[in-house]
C-alpha cells in the first residue's frame, strides 16, 4: 500500500425535504448567486425550494450552463459576479453546474491574469468564492470532491483541475430530486460512477490493498445491483439513495486512497466529448471494454477480481467474460458501447489518436498508452 | 434509509516514515503537551521519532495514561497545561491515550463546573484545545470521531462524549508502529474493529441501506481475511496497513449513516471492564454472542447476509452457524468468548444486571434490551 494523505471537509446533508437546511448552512448576510443549467430544476420543484430556502439572503440567478460546462459561459458569471459583489455562490443541477461553479468561484477571485491558466497551466488558485451545492444528477461525485472539468467552445479542449479551495462547504443530497430524471441521464450517471471506481481499482497486479479492493467492490456492487431497478422503478426512494450515496463515494477521493490510478478511458473519452459531442458517460462506455482488453495482461488480477466479487465469474475464459460483462451492463442501463451505436466510426479514431499524438501524452497507471495504443483500443470498438 | 447529515475534518497521514509530518501539522509557536502511556512507544522508536519531530516546539510530557483511561488520571493533565499554559496536545499511543487526550482537551477549557459533567450530564463543550495524534494501535477508531470513552475509577463509571470541537486536527497512521504491538493488543484490536461495524450493521431487517451494508462488509472481511494473518506475521506490512485503515473506517462515522444503531454489546461490555477490569474488546468477544442469539429473530435478515456474504454460510442453519463463525473468528485471533475463560462466572451476571438495573437503561436499536434481557444474554455467555 502506498503512503497517502487525507482530508474531505464537505458538509453532506442527505435524505428528502432537506433543501429548506441550505438557509443554515449559507454564513448570514451572503449576497448570493444561483448556478443552474436548462431549467429541469424549475419542472421538479427544486428550484421552488432553493427560492424559498433563500428568501432571507440578497441572490441573483444565472441559469444557462451547459453539460460539458463552457469556459465562455462561465466567464459570463463571473462578470455577473464582480458587477453585483457576490460572494457566495449555490449550485443548483447536476455535476455540469457544480463543476463550473467550482471554476467560477476560483476564477473570480484570480488575479494573475487569464483564468484559462487555471486548466490550461495549472496557475495556483490562492483565493475562491465559499460555494455550496444541490445536486440532482448522481453521477460525478463533484459533490464531494474539489475537481472539476471544463471545455473552452473555441478550441475544444477539455481540461480539469482541483484545487484546496474548492470543496463545496455544504452539499444537500435529496434522492427525491432525482426521480424524474430522463433514462439517459440515470443510465449515463451509473456508467460514470462505475468508471470513476475502475479508474481507482482496476490498475495494475497489485494485491496489498484489499481495504481499498473490498471498499470499490461495494461501490460498484451497488450500482451493478440497484442501477438497472432504477430504470425500471425510478421513482423508488431506496434505490435512488443508494445511487446517490454510491456516485458520491466513487469519487471523493477515499478509494483512491494508497492505490495507483489509471484515467485512461476518462483523458479518451474527453477527447470525443470535446470533438464529436458525445454524452461524458457514452464515452466510457465505449472506451473501458477496449482499455480493459488491450491492457488485460497488465490489469489481469484486478480483472479478475472484480468478475469474482462483483459478477460472480470465475474459470479459465474469466477475463474476456468479465469485460463482456461490463459491457453488458452498461447496455443494461441503456448506454451504448460502440461508435457505431452513435453513427461513429474511423473518424474519430483518426482525429482522437491525431489530438493524443500532439499532446504527447501517455496515459493509464503505468504511462504506457501511447497514441498508438488508444487506436488500437478505438479499433475494437466501431 | 434514514435522513443523514456528515461532516468529518480529520486529516489523515497514512504510511511508513510520515511520523515527522507533524511538524507541518502542529501549528507554528504552538506549546505543546504529548500524552501518552506506559511506555511502549519508548521500545519501538515512536516516542524518538515524535520527540525529533517537536525540536521546533516547546513542549512538555505527559505519561502513565492507562487503559480504559481515569478522569482522575485526565485531571492531573488539565493541571500540567494550566501551569505551562500548553496549548496544543500531541497524543502518541493507542485508542485510550488518544481517548484520555480529548477529554483533556474540553476540560481544559471548561468553565461550568466539574468537567466530569461532560461524561455525567452531557455539559456541552464550547471550547476545546487543538490536539493531534500519533495512533500506535488500529482499534477503537478515535483517530478519526470525536468520541471518546472515559472512567472515573473512583464509582466505577464508564461513559462517553462526543462534540464537534474534539474531532484530532490530524492523526498520523504507521503501520510499522504496529509490528511490535503484543499479540494480546491486535487480537483485542480487531475484535474492537469488528464489534464497532456489528454495532452499525446488525440491526433489525432494514434491507433498505444496500451501500452502507455493502460498505459494513468491506470492512469485515478486510478483518476477518487480515487479522489472522497478523498474529502470524506480526511484520507484514500490508496487511497491518490494511488493518490500521479497516479500524479507522469501522468507527469514523460513514457505515452508520442512514442507518439505524445498536450498541448494546458495547453498553454491556463497559459494565464488565468497570466492575471487572477486563479489557475491552474480551468483553465485546464474550458479549456479541449472546447478543446476536438473544436477539435473532429481531436482526434475523442481517445476520444471514453477514452469513453469507462474509463467512459464505447459507441454508437451513445460517443464523446459529453465523454466530459461530463469529465466535470462532474471535477465538482465532486469540480472544476468548466466555466468562469461564477469565475465571469469572454467574457473579459478573448479577452485578451487571443490576448496575443496568439501577441505571434504567433500554438498550438496543429498538430499545428493548432491559436488564432482564441482559442477564439472558449473559446467562448464555457463562
Amino acid at each position: 500500500m502506498k503512503n497517502f494523505s487525507f482530508v474531505n471537509p464537505v458538509k453532506i446533508i442527505f435524505g428528502k425535504d432537506t433543501i429548506q437546511q441550505i438557509a443554515n448552512e449559507i454564513p448570514q448576510g451572503s449576497k448570493v448567486l444561483m448556478t443552474y443549467g436548462g431549467g429541469s430544476i424549475k419542472k421538479n420543484g427544486v428550484y421552488d425550494q432553493a427560492v424559498k430556502a433563500l428568501k432571507n439572503f440578497e441572490w441573483y440567478e444565472f441559469s444557462g450552463i451547459e453539460p460539458n460546462p463552457h469556459y465562455e459561459t462561465c466567464m459570463k458569471a463571473v462578470a455577473l459576479i464582480k458587477e453585483k459583489g457576490i460572494n457566495f455562490i449555490l449550485s443548483v443541477g447536476g455535476g455540469s453546474v457544480l463543476d463550473a461553479t467550482k471554476f467560477i468561484a476560483a476564477a473570480a477571485c484570480f488575479e494573475d491574469g487569464d483564468p484559462w491558466q487555471i486548466l490550461s497551466k495549472g496557475a495556483p488558485i490562492k483565493k475562491a468564492l465559499l460555494f455550496g451545492d444541490i445536486i440532482t444528477l448522481p453521477a460525478t461525485g463533484s459533490e464531494m470532491n474539489s475537481g472539476a472539468v471544463i471545455t473552452r467552445d473555441e478550441t475544444k479542449d477539455k481540461l480539469s483541475f482541483a484545487s484546496p479551495l474548492t470543496y463545496p462547504k455544504f452539499s444537500v443530497l435529496d434522492p427525491t430530486a432525482t426521480f424524474t430524471l430522463p433514462p439517459r441521464q440515470t443510465g449515463n450517471g451509473i456508467v460514470d460512477a462505475f468508471v470513476h471506481v475502475m479508474e481507482q481499482y482496476l490498475t495494475y497486479n497489485e494485491d496489498d490493498t484489499l481495504m481499498q479492493d473490498h471498499m470499490a467492490e461495494a461501490i460498484v456492487k451497488t450500482l451493478v445491483e440497484e442501477g438497472p431497478k432504477a430504470l425500471e422503478n425510478p421513482m423508488d426512494y431506496n434505490v435512488r439513495a443508494n445511487l446517490m450515496w454510491a456516485s458520491t463515494w466513487a469519487l471523493n477521493g477515499w478509494i483512491s486512497c494508497g492505490v495507483p490510478e489509471d484515467w485512461a478511458t476518462h483523458m479518451i473519452g474527453h477527447e470525443i466529448t470535446a470533438l464529436f459531442g458525445l454524452d461524458h458517460a457514452q464515452t466510457l462506455a465505449i472506451v473501458l471494454p477496449g482499455v480493459m482488453t488491450v491492457l488485460k495482461d497488465q490489469k489481469s488480477k484486478k480483472i479478475q477480481r472484480l468478475g469474482k466479487e462483483v459478477f460472480g465469474i470465475q474459470g479459465e475464459n474469466a477475463i474476456p467474460e468479465t469485460i463482456k460483462a461490463v459491457e453488458s451492463f452498461f447496455e443494461k442501463v441503456s448506454v451504448k458501447t460502440h461508435l457505431s451505436d452513435y453513427g461513429l466510426g474511423e473518424e474519430v479514431i483518426e482525429k482522437v489518436v491525431d489530438r493524443l499524438r500532439n499532446r504527447g501524452w501517455k496515459l493509464g497507471e503505468c504511462h504506457n498508452i501511447t497514441a498508438d495504443t488508444v487506436k488500437e483500443i478505438l479499433t475494437l470498438r466501431k
